[in-house]
Order: structure tokens, then sequence, then C-alpha cells
């Protein structure tokens, strides 16, 4: 094992922003320790998890039947990864004994083969890897792959990491185009992007070569999904809907796992959301790995349909809630919207990786725009409550009428029987240095601008920045260059597609440098210890419009002020937030919020209501509604429903 | 069986009008002899029916097993129901002997105790009875009984109404509240409007009570269908999803039936939308003969609920296509609605029904608008094409990838696998003449201005309706009197609320009657042959708005002239709807249909377009969308999907 092989990329940060700090302490003191809790059925008003009970039947150490969603395992090993990212930031020791302990009963549930899933082990009637399609098996794989990678940089412990390698190593045997070798691959991608994360703390070329092996796979005719059920005798994991002889969904719907054509060939998001960004996140990571050029055009191919044809304005994706699913270009509907917070998470994921390979803005706005807005309000304020679906508009009076909108909640809710989401942010947030600067031969780029302090290991030397940030209530930003030695580096800050202008300075002299073609302003000098960079946006209230093609938002307008997408709510402008509209170039003004608000900036516009009377009649002719004057009140979409019940909208009616 | 007994509301009528002579043409030339071929599977290109083929079996005349929906009987029974009504128009003695041949086969389907259903005589296997919650063996009991009372108004012939009175005393018999009877009720309402139109021919006090029992027990506590599902055994009927030991969603949904409550308490629209409607003119039937005031306050609050609160301004209602259901109050999305043909139809149904129980205006507008819009839309200009689902906004490019959308269809179809509609608007259109005119006592109502000759028997003779309309496209209407006899009546003339205004002169007189609080203008005298009415209607170009409280129409318009709603369409106006406005109080006009529209009128109306450039970027800040001025072409909503696929839009913005 190769540790050095990719020091070369690897950064290190600490995050002690004002604004961020404070979420990853929620997920320090509250999320992570909860989790725990319910991963052990503690929690009584919890559904069950059932999760370690089924490492502890697989082990040999209890006596039951396994119990839960078939991936039930991936619970176990996103609250590792979230744990290993605590423990990078400061060691807790109780906290690591329950890893350590955790870590160890999965190694003992692990086969003598190196096989390890619980649902499976559990289950011996079912055979292994007889339904690739549709039940996670190489999911939960690379998922706790990703934990051994995260657990072993984290403590330089290796026990999780030798348990995984084992089990890949089996993979490796069991997949291939050999005899007696299965030529598939999962039906929620996953293994690929943990295969490469594996490789890159590896650097075993097998690693990258069984990566490669699943992405080249997907798509291939004759399909695999039908050659595997037929194999199978034509049965089908009960979901909970149908039974044996029942046709899969994913058979006739292979774009459901992006798996319709070859990768190579795909050219629009489509499907469930997560899957895709998950697929896209694995294969930019083979195609920076192995300078596979083809890949990597698919790779921007997919990502501009997505950006520029199928994101909603808070950084979400999956506009419709049947099959969690990309729906068609601007087909963006705000009330029925899916908008998973597992989605925008894995969007993140995504786009970093976009920017290891090429530095251009558009992927970092996009991260920053899903970070700030769909991810974040993901989380109560509370850190005890979290959104699986984060919609654009909401009138709760209907949610529970209309089936169409069933999926909408108007609160945050404690927990899910399917626990994606809450243990996904919570790895996303005790990472989120990760996603804040990056490095390529002697650059150092700087893509968010969130506090702390960052190591950057260049070809000069290793760069180490202090960052201070006032964002996203405040403009200014600086950052203190501390080094042993001096560095010979370029140093590149995104100017954000928000930011209507900037000034710069470096140690305290103004500098006209421009921004590149990329987005990012590259100051190259020697850096000496003390150096220092103010940098200062200007942050108005913007308006946004748009696409023409977006037939939801015609005639809307939403409000921005930095990264932050706003909302009206109903605590702040009563009820029928659709009978208000904004001005054309009316007065926008912040505002203080104040109580659950505290501390945040909100805004006032200029706006107007329709204001006729109430009427038994639900049609009447020619009166248009009176109309009265009024002040809308915006608040971050983020911090939405976190005053009980109420409608809330984003885009809302511009008139002149 | 006594003739007479309801000889004194029984209407007679001939349609001559202009516009809807073709439609019972296409009805009489198309529809209905489309429909017996595809019920005797001679259609090659259309879903197999098999209802014909059923009933031979049943009779044991032919070998095979039943195939089809578990109601597939009714659409041999709204066939028959149809060709009575175009027999009784005009004689056609081809139609006659296979209606004939048709009643002979039923007959001798028809057990040896009176029962009568081809699923469960072919499935002798599931106990008859067993399952009224979803398998609809009174409901088409009651489509048959329909169609034995309109066979046998039409022809005088008995044969099928004797087949029917004899299931019925078996039904009598099976259910009740004596020891080893039924006390239950159907899923899906129609038995009992079916009984109550066959005890208004028969006169049979035991029809009546039959209807009266079956509206009485529903929603009753214990509840039957839990009752009934326990007894089973727990089974569960395939429709294709679930099996054995599932729950049918309607034990858990009571309200999709309308069983959650007994009617008496029931204050809502809710479920399924034409068993709403269906039950309901069941209720106001029952109301009606027995007097019940508390049955018609039920009937008047469900009624006022659906249409101040759930109606489309098209007269569709059903808001969801999950369950093809109501969903809440001032809940009206226009793309996702369901709007289903069939629950037009029996909103028409059952405003004629209130209509016979109290004239007011509010039932015979939305009957109007009904018919006019969402009914007719069903229908292709060719006779030969359906709409099962009507929205009000389409985009044809998101139907294939966005499936809340999937119960949506561009154009219309050939047939339907569960063909409920086509048969519908075939009975329907045959039978229209029974909408237009009612008499009470000495009063005779005109609520429709549809030509033809009508027969109107009052207290002091009948009095004999020439009438002729310009109706929709123009707005003239007369009526002349013929009669042997001078008849001293009121004539009670429905003023829609669609007219501005309105002028009458009655043998060449103007008058200045005004109308009464239920909006009919009562004329009293004695009308002698020859007597002459003339009324003319203010019909302009109408703004219509919605009701503050529905959040899809806010800031919109739609345009309505006489009784029809228009609708904008690409064939027109180009791509992108959704980026057109009207100017409020700007120009509209009418002006002359070509090509398919030979002969409607359309509307041009001043408007403005969204024109900004086409862009890659999916947001953009700060410049609102240049517009540039344009003429929007309307067209009524009937006629869309007429010309090819396109977008389709009714409610439509509107800016100052």
């Amino acid at each position: 094992m190769n540790q050095d092989r990719t020091g070369d990329v690897r950064t290190e940060g600490y995050i002690t922003d004002g604004f961020w700090s404070r979420y990853i302490e929620l997920v320090r003191d509250v999320v992570v320790p909860y989790q725990w809790e319910v991963l052990n059925d503690r929690v009584p008003d919890a559904a069950p998890s059932h999760a370690i009970d089924n490492f502890r039947i697989a082990a040999g150490e209890k006596q039951g039947d396994y119990y839960g969603m078939v991936f039930q395992d991936s619970d176990v090993a996103k609250w590792l990864e979230a744990v290993a990212y605590l423990l990078r930031r400061q060691p807790d020791a109780t906290l690591e004994r329950q890893a350590d302990d955790t870590i160890e009963l999965i190694a003992r549930a692990q086969q003598p083969d190196g096989y390890l899933n619980t649902y499976y082990i559990c289950n011996t009637a079912e055979p292994r890897w007889s339904n690739l399609c549709e039940c996670h098996e190489l999911y939960c794989a690379g998922h706790m792959i990703e934990a051994a990678v995260a657990y072993f940089e984290a403590t330089g412990k290796r026990r999780l990491l030798e348990v995984m390698c084992r089990f890949v190593e089996h993979i490796d045997a069991v997949f291939g185009h050999e005899a007696g070798q299965i030529a598939g691959y999962d039906g929620h991608p996953e293994i690929e992007l943990a295969l490469m994360r594996l490789y890159e703390v590896t650097g075993n070329e097998r690693h990258l070569a069984l990566c490669r092996f699943f992405v080249d796979e997907r798509g291939r005719q004759p399909h695999f999904y039908d050659r595997e059920w037929e194999k199978r005798g034509g049965t089908h994991h009960d979901f909970g809907a149908g039974g044996d002889g029942v046709q899969p969904f994913m058979l006739h719907d292979k774009g459901y796992s992006q798996a319709h054509l070859p990768v190579y060939e795909q050219d629009r998001a489509v499907g469930h959301a997560v899957r895709f960004v998950y697929l896209c996140t694995g294969m930019a990571q083979l195609a920076q790995h192995s300078g596979d050029e083809r890949l990597m055009a698919a790779c921007r191919r997919l990502w501009d349909n997505m950006a520029t044809r199928q994101l909603y304005v808070t950084g979400g994706i999956g506009a419709q809630a049947p099959r969690e699913s990309f729906t068609c270009d601007f087909d963006l509907p705000n009330d029925a919207i899916y908008g998973e917070t597992c989605a925008a998470i894995g969007l993140m994921f995504l786009a970093r990786q976009m920017l290891m390979v090429e530095t251009d803005r558009r992927y970092a706005d996009v991260m920053e725009r899903s970070l700030y807005n769909n991810v974040l309000a993901g989380m109560a304020l509370d850190g005890q409550h979290f959104f699986y679906v984060n919609p654009l508009e909401v009138d709760p009076k209907v949610l529970g009428d209309n089936l169409v909108l069933q999926h909408v909640k108007p609160v945050r809710q404690r927990w899910f029987t399917c626990a994606c989401c809450p243990p996904n942010l919570a790895r996303l947030i005790a990472s989120l240095d990760r996603y804040v600067v990056g490095c390529a031969d002697n650059t150092a780029f700087v893509h968010l601008y969130i506090g702390g302090d960052y190591a950057l290991p260049l070809a000069d030397g290793t760069l180490r920045l202090h960052q201070q940030s006032e964002l996203p209530w405040g403009s200014n930003v600086s950052m203190t260059v501390q080094a042993d030695n001096a560095v010979n580096a370029t140093l590149a800050l995104r100017i954000p597609a928000w930011a209507a202008g900037f000034s710069l300075d470096i140690n305290g002299e103004a500098s006209d440098i421009s921004p590149g073609d990329n987005g990012y302003l590259s100051i190259e000098r020697q850096w000496v210890d003390g150096d220092r960079i103010s940098l200062s946006f200007e942050m108005p209230i913007r308006r946004v419009y748009p696409h023409r093609a977006v037939r939801h938002d015609a005639g809307r307008v939403a409000l921005q002020r930095g990264p932050l997408v706003y909302c009206m709510e109903q605590a702040d402008n009563g009820e029928q937030l659709h009978n208000m509209a904004l001005y054309q170039g009316g007065t926008l003004e912040t505002a203080e919020g104040s109580d659950e608000l505290e501390g945040m900036t909100l805004i006032r516009a200029a706006a107007v209501r329709d204001a006729e009377a109430d009427s038994d009649s639900l049609y009447r002719f020619d009166s248009a509604p009176m109309k009265s004057e009024c002040t809308a009140t915006f608040i971050p979409y983020f911090a939405w429903a976190n005053r009980g019940e109420g409608e809330m909208r984003v885009w809302v009616r511009e008139v002149r």
C-alpha cells in the first residue's frame, strides 16, 4: 500500500467558520450520537433500524432475522464515515471506541472468502450476486469502502481498510469476463466512486481496473439486467410491491439506473437522481486518474445537461417523486419536485470531482448553490429534524389530500424508515473542509469562502491558508498565509457568479487582477508567512430569472443574495402567497431576522397583493382582482419550515 | 307496472340543433356502430373487449374464459342504452335487431334465480356478492337496468326490463337486514340511480326501498367493507397490482368510494369523481321521490362544495390522477388534473337531477359548462377519437418523461382498454334532449338553448316548443309554441350567468320581465299555437378570474364567450405558451375559424410575449425578459388537439 501516491492532491482543512462551525458541531453533538442510538435501536419513537443487530446476526453472535431495507448496512457505513471526519477534526475517545467496536463487529461478520453483506449472509436462501439490478450488494460495499478509507485517513487505523480490501479482492474474483465470472454491475452506482477513493489511498491498479470494469459494462447489450433476471428464473426482490414473476420496473426502465446506454453514449441526466450523480462522480474520478478523455467528455455532457436544463435554483435535482428521478429538460415543477437531500449532496460530490479535473467556476457555483440551499435546508436549525424532499413551493393545506404531493412534508421529520438523508448530511457536513480548497501542480484553488485553516501541498511546498469569511451574511473574506518557507505558487480565487463585482487587495495594496475565463482570479507570487489577502464582494440582492423554456417559473422571479436563495413564508406574509407579486425594479432591502431567524439577513421587497374579498363563487366574470401595496418578507430558503407549518414559495410573480 | 305514474314529469324531445345535431349523427353513424364492432371483437387494432363473448360463455353457448375488466358487462349496457336513445329518435331496423339479439343473449345468460353478471357466472370459484367493495357487481346491474329502462321507453319492448326486474327481485332478496342477507352496498355507486330510474317506470315501491337501503347503509359502522373483507378471509381482487392478503386500498381510503361516513353526514366532495356524482345523482332522485329533506340537504351541501370549491372552469372534476379523485378545496392543477370525461358526464346527470328537485340556474350553469367544454372535448371532431383525461394545460414534450403526467395524452386515442368514456359520451349525446327542458306542475323550464322540438306535459295540457338556437356561436334563440289547445302555464327561461344582458320579446313585443332569484325568467300566460318568443343574449367575450384561493390560476385569466371556454394552442401561437400574457383590459375580438375549425368563432387578444434570446444559462441575474407585443389566438376548448400534437393552455397570465 502506497500512502504517498496521491499525497500531491490531498489537502487538509479545519473549518473555523462563523456560519458552518455551528452545523459541524450539531453533527458532532446531535446528529451522529442520535444516529448511533438509532442504529442500535435505542430510540423508542424512531423507526427500527436493526442495522447493528444485522451485523451481530451475520457474525453469528445473535439469533434472529435480518430486518430492514436491503441496503441497511450502508447506514452503518455512513455513520462510520461521518465519525471518521469528526475524529480527524477532533479526538474523541468515546466515539473512536464506538467506531472501533463497530469495525471489529463488521470484521467478524465478514465471511471466510471475504464476502460482506449482512442481508445475504442472513438470508442464505437467496444466492449472493443474483440480483445486482435491485439489491444494492455492491452499493453497500461501496459505502463501507468509503468509510474504510475515511477512517484510515482520520486515524491511521487499517483494520476496516483491510477488511474492505479483502472484500474487494473477492469482488474482483467474482466479476469479470472469464468463465464463471459475472459481467455485470450494481443497479445503484456507488462502488465506482468508492473504488476510486480506495485507489487514491492504495494505489492498487486492480482497484482502478475494477472500477473501469463496472463503468464500461454499464448499459451494454445484451443487457445484464435481462440476462440476470432470466438466470434467476424471473424473480423480483419484493420492496413491498409485487412478487415473483413480476418484472422489476428497472428492466423496462433501464434509464432509471443509467443503464439504458453505455455511459460513453449517454448525454442527458435521466433516472434516479442520486444514482446519476453517484455514477458520474465515479466516472469523473476514473477519467481523472486514467486520463480517459472520452469518459471525461461524457461527464461534461451529462453535467451540462443537468446543470443547464434540469437544476433547480436551490441546487436541487430530481423533478419528480415517481422513481425519485429526473424528468426532462426545463421541466421543473416547484410543488411536485422531489429534490432529495441526498441527490443535492451527491451533486456536491460530483461538482467537487469535476473541479479536480478542470477548474471552472460553473462547477463550484453549482456546488455552492446546492450546499447553501437544498443541502442545508435538509436539516432543521436544531439539527434534529430532516427533510428528504425539498420543495420550492408548499401549501400544507393540500398535502393530505393531493396524492401527487404526498411525498412532500410541510415540516422536517425526526428520522426516516429509509434513513439515507440524515447520515448523508452528517458525512457531508463533517467533511466540508474537503470542498473548500483544491490544488493542482503549483496552483492552490479556493472554491468556497468558508473560514478555516487549510494546508495545500503544492509543487514548491505546502501553502497554509487561514481563511476568514463573513459569508453568507457579509461579503468580506480575508486570507492569511502561514508558511515556514516562501512558496512560489499561484493562488486562484473563485469569483462567484452571484458577485456583482469585487475588490481585492494584497497586503493592503489594491490589485486590479481580472478573473480568467474559468472564473478564477489567479495571483502568482512568492508567498511568505503573513501575506494577507482581502477580497470583498459586491453582494446586492439579485433578481433571478428562469430560462424562457421553464414553464413553471414564467412571469416569476426569485431573490438571491450571495449564495443564498430566498423564499417567502406564511409566517411573515400571511396566507395565499400565490396572490403576492413583486414589482419589477421595486425596492429590495435587507433586514435583520429575529427569534428563530436571529442573526440572519432577511429581505423586504416592495410588493402587491391581490385583495378581492372572499367569495362563494369559484369563477367570476370581468373583474380583475383589486390590488393593494404591501411589503413582502423573504427569508433564506435553507431556514424555511423552522417556525411551524405554513405556505412557502421561492418563485414569485413579478409585475410592472 | 304502472307506466303512467311519472308521466307528469316525463318530457320528450327531438334535437334539430345546428351545433348538436352533428354530434348526435356522429354518435349514430360512427360511435355506436364502431362500439358494436369493438364489443364483438371485430376491430383488429382496438384492445380486445370480449364483452359479448362473456355473455355467450355465461349463457353456455360458447366455450372459453371470461376476459376483461370485472365490469365488462357495463360496456354492453351502455351501448344498449345509447342504442335505445337513437331508436327513440329515429327507427333503425338493423340497430334494433342487433339490440334485440343482444337482449335475448343477455336473457339467456340470466341464471334461474335471476342472477346476472357474466364475471361471476363464468368464474364460479369466486362466490357472488363476496366482494362488493371492489367488484362492481351492483354497478353492472345498475347499468343494465338503465339500458332496460331506456330500451323500454324507446321501443315499448319489455324483454330486458323484465329480465332486470327479475334480477332486482333477486338482489332484493340477497340484500337486507334479515338473517342470511347482506347489509352492504357496492363500492361503485350506480345501482342507486338505476333503481330510481326503474322506479320511475315501474312505480314499484320495492325499487325505491331498495335504493333507500343502499343509500342508508353506505358508510355505517361497523364498516361493511371491513366485515366483508374479514368474511372473505382477507382476499383482494387483483386488478393487476397485489394479490391475496393485501388489503384493498379502499379499506383504508373509504372516502374513495364515498363510504367514509353515512351520506347524511358528508359535506365535501371526496374520492373517485365518477363515483361521487353517480352516488349524488341517486341520492337526489331518492330525495325527490321520497321528499326526504335531510337527504336533499346532503345533496345541496355536496353540490355546493364541488361546484364552488373543486370545479374546473371547463366543468371538469377530479383534480388528481391517483384514484381518479378529488383532492381538496381550491386545489385545481391544470396539468396534472384528471378531469375524466365520464366524471363530467356524471356531473351532468347530477345537475339535471338537482334541477328536477329545485330549479336554480347554478345547476344548469354548471351542466352547460360541463357539456360544452369538458364533455365535448372528450370526443374528436371526427367522432372517432376520445379523451379520457381533459387537462387545461399541456406541454407534449414532457409527457413521456414526467410520470406525474403520464395519464395525460396530447391527442385523443382511438379506444381504451377500460373503455368507459366513449360509450358514456354516446349515451349522453344520444339523450341530450333530456337535458334541455323540464317541467313541474304547471311550469315549463328551458335549461339549455339547444334547438329542437320538445313536448312538456303540464297540468293544464302539453306545451310543445319548437326551439331554434344560434348557440354557441350566435346569441339569438327563438321558440314557437305548438299547441292544439290553449295552455295556461308558466314558461321559465334560464338566463345564463355568462350573459352580460338579454332582450326578450313575445310575439314581436319587447318584454321587460326580470329573472327571478333562481335565474329564470318566468312568463306566465295562456299559450296558444304560434306564440313566438325571441330571446337575445349579450354574449361578449368575457374574462374569467379565479377565486383568490386557487393558487394554480393566480395572476391568470381565462376567456369565455357564451358557454364556451377558450384556450390557446401551439398551432396558432407557436411554442412556449407560458411566455404569453394578455393585457388587462386589452382588445378582445372574435374571428372566424378555418380548415378544421371552419365555422367556429375564435378569439384574438392583444398580448405580450417574453422574447429574450435562447440561452445556455438556466438562471440569469437581474435582466427581466424583454417583451414584444403580439396577438394571441384562442380557440374553443372543446376543439383542442384536433390539429396534431402541441401545447395547449386555458389559464393565461394577465399583465397591466
